[in-house]
């Protein structure tokens, strides 16, 4: 049961950002324009950025819902399972390896990321703003992480929420969905 | 050395949200809203939760610029100097220390938060708003301690800066500042 009382029909995330509209505006910016604004980086390279940050933060909701999301935007789930247990086995570019190390590091602490472990994703291509928006989104989903757990928000155990959920986040992105949409996916 | 190149000019956050006024927008927003908006908790005791999370990330800048603001607002500086030794000790409210200690549990990851520090804090008149809005600022400032260290930014050593800084953000909130102000300061 969460810590205070949020909207039952809205798990996780979706209920705090509804319970607080005022912080959730600038929240959902602010996601929106990291994940899915023009970047060198791919949605789907972003959405790995914060799965590998929710995952080791352990936060279950926010793991599903961007695994979900990751996975639809590559086209593939193997990627998604692999950075999970070792970054270096996965089928992705030195460049995104050496980042998502980053964002692992960043998740322990802002100190724990090394001039070795930046010099390596500049070595393999990385930009200073792809580096910047690693630290931030990883950043970002450390907060998102704890709002969500912190507050105790329900996790739901149904995969298929997540599969709803991933498939809204990549068709609509981080903005609020205009009223209705919810009771449409129940038709 | 910063990791990525920022503004000599503009240490620690100051640089960041210059480097990347995009993100900086909506994160200004959020902390407007949530330190200097209209709440039940004082500016102050907002800028304790600050301050406690900073310190247990050990983020130099954040600790030193959100001291030196809570100081202000407060008009004291015993108050930050015994919560980050010990809370229990500090001359405020049970309410406060119950709050302060589930920002402490938010900084180390969301699952810490337990139920009975979240009954400590209602049995002490906390509101759900006011648990709602410390676990959130708990969150906000992993995601800004991570931002500045993440990515090296200067940490000045002239204990005038931070004194400079918290007296900015006491009068000017974290809203962008007109054009100037910096270099009025140096006249």
């Amino acid at each position: 049961m969460p810590h205070i009382p949020l909207p039952e029909h809205l798990p996780g995330i979706t209920g705090l950002l509804e319970y607080s509209q005022d912080t959730a505006q600038p929240i959902r910016e602010l996601t929106q324009f990291l994940l899915r604004g023009e970047n060198t980086l791919s949605a789907g390279e972003r959405e790995l950025i914060a799965t590998i940050v929710s995952h080791n933060n352990e936060c279950k909701f926010c793991t599903s819902a961007h695994t979900a999301a990751a996975d639809l935007l590559l086209g593939e789930s193997k990627t998604c399972k692999i950075i999970k247990q070792d970054i270096d086995k996965a089928e992705i570019s030195e460049k995104m390896k050496a980042l998502l190390k980053i964002a692992k590091m960043v998740q322990k602490s802002g100190k724990s990321v090394t001039k070795e472990a930046i010099e390596l994703a500049k070595n393999n291509g990385a930009t200073d703003l792809e580096i910047h928006d690693t630290v931030l989104i990883a950043g970002l989903f450390c907060l998102y992480n704890r709002y969500v757990d912190g507050l105790a928000s329900v996790t739901p155990a149904d995969p298929g929420f997540y599969e709803y959920l991933g498939e809204r986040i990549v068709n609509h992105g981080y903005n609020r969905l205009p009223q209705g949409y919810d009771h449409l996916k129940n038709k």
